[in-house]
């Protein structure tokens, strides 16, 4: 996603120190930073939320859009709906292994809204 | 809780574009956006919690103030102690269904102190 | 780890109203914000968290840098890689117990960089 938004927001490239705030407006879908080379961190990301926060447990109350509804707010709760990163000589200033994660909880989401808010001195 | 803050800090309605930084001042109660509109979510979130964080567990050490003081400090540090929202011409720019939570982690908690922070553009 | 912040970033005394944001630069490490005073908070909260999030899980498929490797990932998501604490009167507007945190997740971590940006006004 990183790539993405640098095409989007050009504006970052001006900031020699600041701060970039990305936005979900969603209650089902977050907004993460995480190893962003191998793969198989989002399958076992996935896999051990899958088994922490697990579908019909039977005190679910909420279940009206289904057996994916309420996990997905929890874990929308748990993993976040910002993230904050530091802007730093026209670029994130991220680490090496460092990625910006969308976070997709349902199990048939639409498209989803990011508002990004870019803070800081030129 | 998001219309006691634009009562409390009408400033907000001026703010052109910029970002609302919420922050609660305890180690035992925490500040998240969940869905808004059905109360079973509130519910559900809380048995789901105390699922994940239970009380009693025999490894705490820490228990000076009861069986709920170290489940407190966890779900404290799981949800958040602060949240940061855009604001667009004036409003914070949320999701349909996107609602400020203040979560009380302790069974008898008293009052919570909040700083609110607000920065961007006129 | 306040007062060594203090100590390294003096600009955090001129301002008089802001926002400190500090990021961790790490996809195996976390910040947040905990009660201070007792040390068995941070033995109770490293036991419990390495309850929720196993080693040697047999459906984690990242394990390249060892069995602590994918639940360090999982634990960086879930407590996350900033925060943000106001600043008021030259100073962190904390709560009386709260205090900063780095959680290191990997059994034999090295050294960790951090960026801090300040904002607000003088």
């Amino acid at each position: 996603m990183t790539e993405e938004i640098y095409r989007h927001i050009p504006e970052i490239k001006k900031i020699k120190s600041g701060i970039a705030h990305i936005f979900i407006k969603h209650t089902s879908a977050s907004l993460t930073i995480n190893e962003n080379a191998d793969p198989s961190v989002r399958i076992d990301m996935e896999t051990h939320f899958n088994n922490m926060i697990p579908e019909n447990m039977p005190y679910y109350e909420h279940d009206t859009e289904g057996s994916d509804d309420m996990p997905a707010h929890l874990k929308s709760v748990i993993i976040g709906s910002s993230i904050s990163i530091p802007i730093t000589n026209g670029k994130f200033n991220l680490g090496t292994w460092q990625g910006i994660y969308l976070c997709e909880h349902r199990n048939y989401g639409g498209s989803r809204n990011i508002v990004i808010t870019i803070m800081g001195d030129e």
